[in-house]
Order: C-alpha cells, then sequence, then structure tokens
C-alpha cells in the first residue's frame, strides 16, 4: 500500500493515571506513540485543552486534517465530555456509532463510549472495550469465542462472542492491593522494613510467597480468601513470613482470589481460549497464577489500545475502512 | 457476701484505639468504669506509664494493694510487653498460666497472653480471648459448644467446646470497610456527597441497601464478591443506588462475605449456639445480616472484657477464688 506510512489516525487511550498517543498509519501500524502521565486525575494546570493540544498539538500542527479519536476514562462522567454507555453486547460497530464528537476549540474530537451490561448488578468498563476491540482485529479467531481477562487496578473480565463483547465483570483486585499496601496492618511490616519503598519495584518480586499467596486463595475453595486475608499477618507474626515477601504472599492471595471467583462464577462450564492483556510484568503474574489452578492454555497480549482505536475509527468512517486489515495489528 | 462492694481488682482492656479501666469488687461485679482514648497507637506523651497512671492512679492511692490485669493490644510486639501468645485450644486456667508479669514503676502490672492456633496458616487474637472467656463464666451453657463472632477492625470468630477456645478465624471486615470508604473509588460518592462526614454517624443507617448488600453476597455463592465489590460503584453509575446509601450497601457486602465464608468454611456442619459479643450497633447489623443467611439462633451479649478479666485473675490466684460465681455476671 502507497500511503501505508502516511498518518492518518491519531489516537488517545486516555486513562484514570496516564495519557497515551499514538500516530497511526493507514495500515493501521503505529507510527510513533507519546505518553504523558495526564491521566484525568493528573491533569496539567491547563486541564484536558492543555493535555489534548500537548500531545496532539505537532502532529496536528503538519496534519491538521487528521481525525482525533480517544478512549478511556476521559469520556466518563468525571472526564472532559461524558460519551454515554453502549450496552451490552457491542462490537466495533456499536462503539462506532455511539461516539461523542465535540469541538475541542483545537478541531474535533471523538470518544469512544463506556459499555455498559444493565441489570440488577450492572457492570460498566471504560477503556478496555477499546483494548478488546483491538486484540479481535488482531486475531479473528478469539472473535468466535474467548475470555479476556485484563488485569490492572480493576481488573476486567469479558466473554466475547461472535465478534461482539457479550458479558462483564470487575475485581478490584489491584485497587485492592494497594489500598492493603499503603493504608492497611497487613501492609506495616513491609513499610516499616522498607520506608521509603525502593525495594518494591516489580524486579524484587518474592516468587514463591506469590505462589504461596495464590495456592492458598485456591484451597480457601467457596469460602474465598476473606478468612485467610489476615494470614499475611499471622503468618508475619509466627515468623513463617518475612516483611519482604509479605507483599508478594499478599499480591498472590488477592490475584489467586480473582480467579477462584472469575472461574467458580462459571461452574462447570468449558473455559474458551483465554486471552490476558495488559501490562506484561502483571500478566505474567495472573499466567502464572491461572497455570496454579491449572488453566496453562493463555494468550497474553500487550498493549492493543492503537489496534481497537483504529479499528472503531475505521467503522465510524473517520479513517478509510479499505486500509484496515486484521493481518496488519501484530501482537505485541 | 459481705465484701461485695469491695474494690478487689484493677482490669484494663487496652487495645489499639482505647484504655478501659474497671474497678472490679469482690463479686465479680464492675463498680467503676473509666474509658480513654489512649489506645496503644494513641497513648498520651508520657507513653504507657502515663496512661497507666491516667487510668488506676486514683484507684491505687487508696488501694495500693489491688492487682491489676490487663488484656489486648497491651501485650502485642508494639505493646508495652509482648505476652507471648498461649496455644489453642486454651481455657481460663491456660490464660491465667501465661500471664506476663512485670513492675510498671508504679506497682506490678499482669498481661493476658494473646491466643495463637498453629499450623500452615496461624491465626492469633488478642483481647477477644479475654472476651470469650467472661461470656464463659457468664453463661456456662456456652461453655459446653458454642461459636462466638466478635464483629469489629478484625472481626473474630472462635469456636468454644468443653470450655476451651479450639479454633480461631480472622475477617477484616471492619479495616476493609474504612480502607474502602476512605480511600477507595467506592467510597468517592459518599465523600462527595458528605465531605465532612457528619451524616456517616451510625444512627442514619439505609437499612435497606444493607440488606442488599448481604443478600448480594449470599447470592454470590461460592465465587464470594470478589467480582462485585465493584457494584457498589456500578450501581451507583447506572442511577440506581444513591451516593448517601452506598457505604450502607458496601458494608452489607462486607459483613456479608464475613458471613457467606465462615458458614461456608464450616461445610454441611450443623450450627452450634452463636454468640455476638461487641458493640452494639455492630452486633446488630451482624444479626440482621445473620438472619438473612437464615440464622436467626443469636444471643448477643455486650462487653464482657472485666469478666473476663476477673475470671483469669482467679484462675491466676490474683483474687480469692472463693468469691467468683459464674452467676454474677449479667448479660451486658
Amino acid at each position: 500500500m502507497a500511503n501505508s506510512g502516511q498518518p492518518a489516525l491519531i489516537g488517545l487511550d486516555w486513562g484514570t493515571s496516564s495519557l497515551r498517543g499514538y500516530l497511526v498509519a493507514a495500515d493501521g501500524s503505529v507510527i510513533e506513540t507519546i505518553r504523558q502521565p495526564w491521566g484525568i486525575q493528573h491533569l496539567p494546570s491547563g486541564g484536558y485543552a492543555e493535555a489534548y493540544r500537548g500531545v496532539t498539538g505537532a502532529w496536528l500542527s503538519s496534519r491538521p486534517d487528521l481525525p482525533v479519536l480517544a478512549s478511556g476514562m476521559v469520556g466518563s462522567r468525571q472526564g472532559w465530555r461524558e460519551a454515554a454507555y453502549v450496552d451490552c453486547p457491542a462490537d466495533a460497530a456499536s462503539f462506532a456509532a455511539g461516539l461523542l464528537r465535540f469541538d475541542t476549540g483545537t478541531g474535533p474530537l471523538a470518544i469512544v463510549p463506556g459499555l455498559m451490561q444493565r441489570g440488577r448488578l450492572p457492570e460498566v468498563m471504560r477503556g478496555e472495550e477499546t483494548q478488546i476491540i483491538g486484540a479481535l482485529a488482531a486475531d479473528p479467531t478469539l472473535a468466535a469465542r474467548s475470555l479476556f481477562i485484563l488485569p490492572g487496578t480493576h481488573s476486567k473480565w469479558a466473554v466475547v462472542r461472535a465478534g461482539r463483547i457479550e458479558r462483564l465483570q470487575t475485581f478490584m483486585t489491584g485497587e485492592l492491593f494497594a489500598l492493603l499496601r499503603d493504608h492497611s496492618l497487613l501492609g506495616r511490616p513491609a513499610r516499616e522494613a522498607d520506608p521509603t519503598g525502593t525495594s518494591a519495584a516489580p524486579h524484587t518480586i518474592d516468587a514463591a510467597a506469590f505462589r504461596q499467596g495464590v495456592t492458598v486463595a485456591q484451597e480457601s475453595g467457596p469460602s474465598g480468601i476473606a478468612g485467610r486475608l489476615f494470614t499475611t499477618r499471622s503468618l508475619w507474626l509466627a515468623g513463617d513470613l518475612p516483611a519482604a515477601a509479605s507483599l508478594d504472599y499478599l499480591s498472590g492471595l488477592l490475584v489467586g482470589e480473582e480467579i477462584r471467583s472469575g472461574l467458580a462464577a462459571r461452574g462447570g462450564e468449558p473455559l474458551p481460549p483465554l486471552v490476558l492483556s495488559g501490562e506484561a510484568a502483571l500478566c505474567d503474574r495472573y499466567r502464572e497464577a491461572l497455570g496454579i489452578f491449572g488453566v496453562t492454555d493463555v494468550r497474553v497480549l500487550g498493549d492493543t489500545a492503537a489496534a481497537g482505536l483504529w479499528t472503531i475509527a475505521a467503522a465510524a468512517g473517520l479513517v478509510s475502512a479499505a486500509a484496515t486489515s486484521p493481518g496488519s495489528f501484530a501482537d505485541a
């Protein structure tokens, strides 16, 4: 394709804690990426408009006609403009039909709506739907039937069938871990052993303590970890868990409980192909934990937000659909 | 008994957030109570010694020979002096045999040891063992076979058989609730609706929202609430849960999960007589939640710490055992 290297879209993955900009070529490949810490809770003094100009400015100055499409918490009630939820089940065309378009003052911006599963216990996601759409575009075999796990502050499980996101579930695993580490009695031994938090970097993982936590969660069976969480402290009190390993044990308990609960909720239903998508180190933890539960057929994808933004932009006619091809998105 | 009104013991229930002093008569009845906010994490500037003199000073000045017995976190590793754990199973005599005695500088103090259940997943309690001993003294029918639930920051479940505390389990229900209320995304709508927190007083409980949370936890079955916690937010986002009711819903989810988990861990084993012991408003919540699980045969006891201190003091010979009689402790 002659224009494959030419910019065709600016994609923004705009979440709570960061803003990623992608300059996407006409074949869907990413030409350039900019990452700024300007998540919707960490905006620069000039607010959304300044963050927007900061990331898109240089690209738009040379190509002011480029369409811009954003996904994530920027479209939430606390975001720049609220993009109303689309209902489950939904595919790329549903999100395209629900785009919120407005004038930023420096040109038009479209925002991908979030996804809501209505019912007595509703569920929502914002941003993850775009990652899933990107993954499905990258690998059409996943579209038929798959189970996505997107680990993070709020880990999302999503069932995909026939190209549509059908069911959602949220696990607050990452937020719970951070709360317990930073504020609870469970985190105190580690906080006191390492007040600066410097040795809490991901590379110092105590893999054995993590696996121990996952195993305790698995063995808790139908009672779950509500009555086991405190063992993070009692094992330390009994001299059986060093302070430095206690946070990995806690992480194992929480990740293990997420997996235990998610699998238990399926009853005996056989698992469809399972996909992990998100930050690499976190996906590694989840893959290891899934293995302890006997789930070893797991595909790990990296960041597929750019591919998702491209696919939704194409479905919305923001870019030329002729240029799109699922084969053009490689696994990260 | 001629001396029934004469002081015979000073009992101290010295926990993390408060210090309660009891002047106990020779028949085990409480003559006077002093409560100070001097928990081991909120000591006055003069530390333990100042808090100790502040509560016991007036009583000891008129009766310097009175024995003083303390229970609770004052005997923990972070406390005044560490009183080594006694192993499960344990009765009043076990705690009496394990008393830590030392000179405070203003006379001798004895501290009740905590209780540890050893094993691959150890469990501990400190202070609650004394409450349970007090309840057993108050009602010998409970000593044969009973299940205690002591709700709180760290809710404790304890199985009693033949007068001994046999098994423990800790649920961090109260601490989790406070963390989620004060620091998580789940607590944000309520925090923003009422930034001063003034309307969060116990008397404004939204009973329907609490029951709804308990019911969701109950219906979660073997998968538990790991994937339901977030409904506190999604129900609010969907317009189905007012911000002002969201914390009671969350409380219901967490209390419900404690009960669901605790009952599930028993398998099909029939429930022995169930006792709730602790702060009255909290016990009410637990009684209501237990009712939703179909557990209605529940006895609610108030604070039995003074009775427990008296019983252990008698077993240790600190006071005249002849004066003790289970019948002298009334339910609070």
